[in-house]
């Protein structure tokens, strides 16, 4: 099973989240691209970071709005988008090779993550993008989203997320934060869950009713001290109950990425 | 003898310049890479353009400053220049790249143009980047400038440049825009300045005594229609002396520029 | 008949449009207010020019979007909107006053504009924000828009103003661009159209039926060179048939727009 | 003697800083107005933190560079500076009335407080950007600054800020961060030379002889718990040793900020 977080979320001056304590935690870390986040600097720092840590690297992209953290839809048109895309693989990749590492996957960020589910135009945009920049990543998303699905007819390798203390409906989708339960909070509740998803491939939905789960990786936060320790406490279950913890494996032979 | 034209400085709406006709013109295209100008469609577009007219694509690197146009000195930190340098080449290479083609050559573009004569922090600052990206790359710059020596003791291969329509002092140094004199206008003027430079390696500097000026390429413009017509007399009147006009050749072989 | 054009568009180097042209022609400006585009010289400059035409200063305002140019949906959140749209009116007004003027009516751009017609949550957004700022000025948009009906309960003024290039449905909305005919070329058509629309209050609409639409204002365009000459046209012939062109009255007494 | 402090310097999603606990301790906000920090929604809810705590307003401006937080200096020419101050005024202004309050005075930030100590055109545009705006303002900055002579010719009121917790050479002026000493660390320590500095109008230099320093106002820092403990600490030794604290007077009839 693998573990992924948000990582190098800061932006000039501010920062977001404990960087370092994720990278001893996880196996892959989702790098904002300077869209909705991390400018030269960040992006460069972060890079290393998880070089040196041997945790996988996430091109992890988002619509271009600082001011908004990538958090609202904007109705961008498609070429747009995969030139945007682009951009942003572009410029993590160069730092990734300045680290000695190499961008593994894509997972979208914040409101583009959403949209993705359903807007096929997006959708569409986003794997154009991924697979004219090299085919041979990986993408990260929620089962059943639009875009998985056109990265797997176009021959993208498709990894399938799950969140550690998100509670799900039976039909399998997130409640929506804001619903009661929507977001778990108990440490030792979460861990269990996350086990039992890693091991049998289920968990209990907020209806009571058992739905199934297949995930590649677990989406842990950082943003907080407290997120901080229950990724640690689900990392530590996971492995006190046999589950190897470690990044997805890539079957497909590496290409470059750029010229 | 090469021509050189700043391209793809539009942003969103916004354009500058015919970049069209110029393609059609020069030989070497410098890119704006999002910094000072040039979004993701104009990079994508632009590089398809030169790409298409056979003509060798430049990262036209600039400070990150679009309200300035990059034409104001930034006091940036040295490491900051090295990481925003590397995120434009990263993200030009992934365009010229799409567009089936490479990054050759990089021109710093407006006050970082002007810095670089001078400021040894931020000179190496961007020999570094450049380096770090692609020690096959050549760097294009006016002869005497402290990052041209950088570069060259760092191994980059380097191309100097003369100005088409700008009068030289006979130290080989520009007039300054805003003195008596400083920019022509009479295209046949400038066109036999350019011959003269090009066969005999020297100018006629604005206290009247020639003065050597050992150029590789030649800097046009193309923003006003009468630039856009000065540049085709200049190379109309270097193919009519039997000048070769083309791409500078590059002696060694190319390493790929990202993972 | 109150005529009304998009100015001060451009953005640090970039420009758009010809706005000393238009400034002849028009009795409103809607002037961009640094968030769809216009820099604070581009603010500076254009309300000068308006005061010095005499012609009334409108804030055009717009997502946060200089590299869409406003014109792509944001999702954005209500109370964001409002202090979004509060910051630029306090922008635009600091410079309408330097030039001594002052902001008369608001004007949604682009993608806004669109969105306020039916997104009931950023269309009281928009009209907190008018009121906040200035309770007596006036807004100016398409008659049926839902802002307009929030704005009118809220005591602002309305006005509605119609496309002098643009077809009608039978329904008094517009075609939308990319239908055919949506978009009239021809000037003396135009004209004659918005002679009767001014006098009769009529337009024949695609359907060939004619369809009725209550205007005190019509927007002419000025991002072409074709666009400033029907602008030119419409105003020699609204005034060749009698109607008065001139500045929307203002029957409220102004108050100050800033402490 | 007043307090003053940075606030309202987050940006989006970002936050910096501890505003709450400053408003409770400091007599002056210097509030980021969109340039170096500050969105829309951070400077409508700083504001009205502000004036519900009975606290001064100050707009707190600075170069156009998010990226870098306004403290790399930035060569701009003049006229734009002027313009750029305008329109931070005018947004910050229409915050400061929606929220019951008024822009008081003036304090540049970063780069552009350090710039305007020598930098003769840059302090004559903010100077003027400021008497164009309002000229009822104060202005607040160093003592010995090039940009408070000019204010004071200019006729606007002057006030003279120092720092608690910075070092002073005999001459008067901070030594430079970096250097040994730079920086003082001990509450009590700070507290006491504060206390010194309002009772007695000097501080021990870093050589070790007395040094005249006349402030209106002391600069206390909040970006980490022991800054905001540190102000705490200096607010309650001025009131045990009998110092009022409280905001400067404003002799001058207040006119209105904008039209």
């Amino acid at each position: 099973m693998d573990l992924n977080a948000d990582l190098g979320e800061g932006f000039g001056q501010w920062t977001l989240g404990d960087d370092k304590a994720l990278l001893n935690i996880v196996t892959s870390a989702n790098i904002a691209c300077g869209y909705h986040a991390g400018d030269a600097d960040t992006m460069r720092e972060t890079c290393a970071l998880a070089a040196s840590a041997g945790v996988a690297v996430g091109a992890h992209v988002g619509y271009r709005d600082l001011a908004g953290f990538g958090r609202r839809f904007i109705d961008v048109a498609p070429d747009t988008l995969t030139n945007e895309v682009l951009a942003q693989l572009g410029a993590l990749a160069t730092f990734a090779r300045a680290a000695g590492t190499r961008v593994s996957y894509v997972k979208p960020h914040g409101a583009l993550y959403n949209t993705l589910v359903r807007h096929e135009a997006q959708a569409d945009a986003v794997v154009d993008a991924v697979r004219l920049f090299d085919p041979t990543l990986a993408v990260l998303g929620p089962p059943g989203a639009v875009w998985l699905k056109r990265a797997s007819v176009a021959g993208l390798r498709v990894w399938h997320e799950a969140f550690a203390d998100r509670a799900y409906t039976a039909a399998g989708t997130l409640v929506p934060r804001g619903e009661p339960g929507a977001v778990l909070r108990d440490p030792a509740e979460i861990a269990a869950r996350c086990v039992q998803l890693a091991t049998e491939g289920w968990v209990r939905s907020v209806s009571g009713r058992p739905v199934r789960i297949q995930a590649d990786s677990l989406c842990v936060h950082g943003d907080t001290p407290g997120a901080v320790e229950i990724a640690r406490v689900v990392r530590a279950a996971l492995e006190a109950a046999g589950v190897a913890v470690g990044r997805v494996e890539s079957p497909l032979r590496h290409t470059r990425q750029a010229v």
